[in-house]
């Protein structure tokens, strides 16, 4: 029962605005990237999710609507306590687990999974794509978002190194607010998606 | 068992290099298109679909992967040509009916749905919207792609005329190509997704 | 002497932070945009320019910087009064008249010029353009700024209905926040430049 | 009288269709793009250019029309040729010297200059940022295009290195195209110009 009616909200997004935020914590990822992520992860309900940076928790709580579980780790306590709070706001908690720590060297402790995300890496990027990978299942999808011009080139370089051959988009969105006088486009900032899947 | 397997690969998306092309026929939808528009549909297995210029079939695939059954109306045999050999490649015959001919006319002809998805529109815009709302749903969403200039104010237009208060996003995504020498940028030209929600 | 002062700095746009700015009026126009709009124009030592809508000013002090004379429209006293502010600053009032009231009826009763810029409309773009296009000496160019869906299309048709075939560019920039940790990419709104020379 | 008519002419772009191509020469660079490089440059007619990687000539012709005089390097005799095609059928030959070879070498050679223009860099960006740097005068200005992902960075980083603080610009253009049914918006790839001034 549970199951279905989680089904049938399999497609849609939380908007935006139902994020709960904290002027500290960037995020929540805007609807449409998350959109776009979760395409990319190609994610299903059998597959572990490790979120690397969960930030305001927007990532994580559509993870946790449709994987089998999740691991959120944040260096900042701050942006797990915003993320639980969002996961509890839609009844999300049961499936995640979140994690108060260094990203590489918690990537040594947890088991097996089959997505990586890594939203936040604080400027170890290059690291947490090796580290991250080791423990990453075969066919499984590695999936940096960024909003820095150097993130973009890193994890490119990084994945090319391993061998593999990344998915790039840059994604900018205007979105158009309705007024009497006309439709005003407004730019959202640009965010990158690199993803790839471990042969 | 055929839902968990279909189940299996909701979120992801169909390659573009796996889409039948017709060089007269304008598509396939681009991946980051089609995905978009998946959500912002909100489609679930419950819904009924019409679509209206499914031209190469790109959204016509993913609706029917995910939909309990889909129209797709076209002017253009050549297009529901394309449109057939994409779904029979993908194995998703089944729950599609392929119309020839005009869609205000066609609209009224069919029975009630849950999705109205606008690719084309032969000039014919605010009919097709105000039309194909009336068999709509409560509840029920209008998704309009549009990638000229007219389209984009003449959608909103014509639901702000109806009452309703569109979604405008102008999505703008450029693809990298990995090249031994780095990663070009090159554009996808620019495509609105106008939705609504019939309330 | 003067002259060759202003020739050194030709081609420079005034940087946005030295622009003075109101809270109620909109602009300055970006950097970006200003010069797009310039080369767009065409605009010699020769050149009358009229703008319509001059908001903050920053389309009129550059063009102040280039042109014989420019005629600066807007129904906002507040925003002429800041548009004066910034062409005291940058020490180019002489050639340039600033004038309150309903363009479509300035048009009416001033001299002939070789441009007309409109960046602000309020709703009566296509009045205008047709208005403004009689004075318009042969050759003469108009350039429409358009950050609205609507203001886009209706300039095209205008025009169009004119025997007239517009350039049209929308302009998506993202500017990089150098920081400590990487260079941050933060969007500008979209703005569409249309712009067409008279036959 | 020369002065005068080329004054005439100074903001206006050459069209992108003017130019002469060749089909392995990458260029030329498109007007929107030439337009903006030629601001963020604030060249001058007493300024001399120097430009690696000249490819179809589309930055070199418009310097050449601004500047004192301009040395146009390229690896590739090819691009060179079309570099000299285009700048003879504008007229423009007079003030520049094309110089076949390898930039970081060249740049030792020549003497000093107010304008270092980068447009391709064979992999040997931060030399080449480093080596021209040396023959910059005083408030001399770098510019960089870069349309991989790669080169952003490191022109960035070089720059940051050198204790520059660079103006990073990415410019995403659609242009219209105007057709009876409307106005198809079709992108041009993205490019992005880093330029910084010496201090």
């Amino acid at each position: 029962m549970m199951d279905m009616i989680k089904a049938k909200l399999m497609m849609d997004m939380i908007k935006d605005n139902d994020f709960i935020k904290d002027p500290n914590i960037p995020g929540p990822t805007k609807e449409e990237i998350r959109c776009l992520v979760i395409c990319k992860s190609q994610v299903t309900r059998k597959d572990t999710v490790v979120e690397v940076g969960c930030g305001t928790g927007g990532l994580t709580t559509e993870f946790a609507k449709r994987a089998r579980e999740v691991y959120a780790i944040d260096k900042n306590q701050q942006a797990l306590k915003i993320t639980r709070k969002n996961l509890e706001k839609q009844g999300l908690l049961d499936n995640v687990r979140l994690i108060e720590g260094n990203a590489p060297q918690i990537l040594g402790e947890i088991p097996e999974y089959d997505i990586l995300m890594i939203g936040g890496s604080s400027g170890e990027l290059p690291a947490i794509i090796r580290e991250g990978s080791k423990k990453l299942k075969e066919n499984g999808r590695i999936i940096v978002t960024s909003i820095l011009l150097e993130t973009r080139a890193e994890a490119v370089s990084t994945m090319k190194q391993m061998g593999l051959s990344p998915d790039v988009v840059d994604v900018s969105i205007s979105k158009g607010r309705i007024m009497e006088r006309g439709t005003m486009m407004t730019a959202l900032n640009p965010v990158a998606i690199i993803s790839v899947q471990k042969k």
